[in-house]
């Protein structure tokens, strides 16, 4: 069986942490498996670096931001095979490069294009076991790029799908997905499956436990994903197509997001094609617009309001100044001190009465909803981020604490 | 003007150093020079990567250590790149791999075997600041080598020859070569110029401040080298194959060398062949010998010393214990006390007197010589280690100070 596994930053933090991770791969090894393994960079080496660069340069290029980070990675293969060879194992660290993961040269956020494994199955016919630094790749000028947040997933899944893998394990320093976050919700359960379409929700609304981007590579490829803990040897989540217990329950989670911020422009003129320019000079910034209410403004304008998440919310602000005259508008009032609520379930599709239950909840919590909105298979509610950890818990109450 | 400049770990140890070197950087551009740069890694990095090596893995394969040292020259160049971004110029950085610095496979210790310029070329007509990650390139097989001690200013020297450059200016945290350590020698003075085979005797007697390999590279390419501080604005000490002064100092400097050890095999058979067989298996585990002296044993055996750099002596006597037997001989014994002291000028060609005054100097001075070795323009003496600096300040004194 080939295994694809990839342990997150906490995993790997420091020496025992990579010896324990070094024990979970050797007894998967020894079992006759083919093992790959992607590493993230260890604990806060990524903030060390950020904060080295800051020193430096308050707005570095992304290129040069992307050659520095890159480094995490790297440190953390390296250090996992020598861990390995102590133990006796034949290891062999590569990093996005060698590995053959190709990115498009969008720096900071770059996209795979595609795995080339030629080296991956020479390392594999050898018997050996790969460790494959998460989180980067090289575009077409063989510069080194980062995937951005989750990136190590989303290599995982990638590789997974490059090398058609029996598994693609993520493993994390929590035992699962929960229907809430277990800290904050005394009353929280794991999930033992999900679907990718839950997780993608839940994964956009802030339970970090994977982000969006490799799910929806898993879905696309038809990648089975298992999300369980370095720490704990249990079963964790299986993430999947249809899950058996989708007709059963009628939601799955929430979520809580509070990596938000609300943009709102004023003063746009009303008329065809601007709120486009608009949007589309925030999408070509890199920025991901979610939840966009038009409201009028004063004399024949509209305010044009829209969430982003909080560390773009500068990046986007940049953007629509910078073509002010342009677009035409007045002003950009930034909010971030909100949070978005999220209750995620494909039970839902068949049910009308979710949405009800929800606004019962804020309701008898006296919580204000500024913005609200909904898919098939999810409901989501921006509130003051004070309020957030409350709606959740009442939530949860409403529909699993029965 | 094409420049290489090379600047090493203490000189990028902090923010603040970074942006000194960034300065000096700026005003060669700012002239109108076209620019390539080497850094090495900041201050301590390499240590404390070896540090979190050492914890997993008491003796992890090169290739792997390789991986993980690569990393801190490439943390330099990006944020060096950032800084001078910070101060509007144009810079790209460029790990090893990407500036073509194409290697053998001997990991730890690769030798550069060609550098592809086209990518450096491309960076440098768009008068980019083109700063390459040092001591480091990409084997055959695309892994990351690392080039051993000295490594950046090989890689430095490597770059100026394969892109005829005017100039290559390595800076250091000292002033120049001295005719002895100054920290150690009060009356040490600097020179202005030196040749490459003087250069090369005094690095490989000690002088830390230019590798020698790096010099031998130079010297081969005819690359013209200029060793100065990067904090102290003064002009350093030229290295080239003739200088001015040649004719008129009998000797240049005096150097100590503390890492070096003795390897004495005793009872080694005399036989043809036997002293081949066994110095040419310290040679091919990369251990490179220096004074060879062959004493009579007991009964028909040879015992063979040699002196090691002190680092590689665990290397050396690992490889002659594995091959014992084939070898033949009955033990080895390492004297780690040792200090090797030369005397080098170009002009003892001419002079026959040089060596009896160094002599007397140690006569003066009651010191012991265990071994003696002599070149065209060097004289080195093996003494116990303690006697060292009281040697080097004798024999300054005999030279530089009447």
């Amino acid at each position: 069986m080939l295994i694809v596994q990839k342990y997150g930053g906490s995993s790997v933090a420091d020496g025992s942490r990579i010896r324990n991770v070094a024990g979970i791969i050797a007894e998967n090894y020894s079992c006759g498996h083919d093992m790959v393994v992607v590493l993230s960079a260890q604990g806060d080496t990524t903030d060390e670096l950020l904060e080295k660069a800051a020193e430096l340069n308050p707005s570095p290029s992304r290129r040069e931001l992307d050659m520095l980070l890159a480094t995490g990675e790297q440190q953390s293969i390296a250090l996992m095979a020598m861990c390995l060879e102590s133990m006796g194992l034949p290891a062999v660290s590569l990093t996005g490069w060698q590995a053959g993961v190709r990115t498009n040269a969008e720096y900071g956020v770059a996209r795979i294009r595609r795995v080339d494994t030629e080296r991956l199955r020479r390392e594999l016919d050898k018997k050996r076991i790969v460790l494959v630094a998460g989180f980067q790749g090289v575009n077409k000028f063989d510069d080194y790029t980062t995937l951005g947040r989750g990136g190590s997933d989303t290599t995982a899944v990638a590789l997974a799908a490059a090398l058609h893998a029996d598994r693609c394990q993520i493993f994390t320093d929590v035992e699962g997905v929960y229907t809430a976050d277990p800290r904050k919700v005394p009353g929280a359960r794991k999930l033992d499956e999900i679907t990718y379409d839950e997780m993608l929700e839940l994964a956009s609304m802030g339970a970090q436990v994977l982000m969006n981007r490799s799910v929806q590579m898993a879905k696309r490829y038809g990648v089975e994903l298992e999300v369980l803990s370095s720490l704990v040897r249990a079963p964790g989540t299986k993430v999947k197509e249809v899950t058996r217990t989708m007709e059963e329950m009628k939601i799955t989670g929430i979520a809580k997001d509070e990596n938000v911020a609300r943009l709102t422009v004023a003063g746009v003129a009303d008329k065809p094609g601007v709120a486009f320019r608009l949007l589309n000079t925030v999408a070509k910034a890199g920025v991901d617009v979610d939840m966009i209410i038009q409201a009028n403004g004063r004399e024949d304008t509209n305010d044009i309001s829209f969430v982003v998440a909080q560390d773009h919310a500068a990046m986007a602000y940049d953007a629509l100044m910078a073509r002010q005259s342009a677009i035409g508008f007045d002003h950009i009032s930034v909010d971030r001190d909100i949070a978005k609520v999220s209750v995620v379930g494909a039970g839902m599709m068949s049910s009308s009465s979710i949405a009800a239950v929800v606004f019962e909840a804020f309701n008898d919590e006296h919580i204000n909803i500024q913005m609200i909105n909904t898919s098939e298979i999810k409901i989501s509610c921006v509130i003051d981020a004070a309020s957030a950890d409350r709606a959740v818990k009442a939530i949860h109450r409403k529909f699993f604490e029965v």
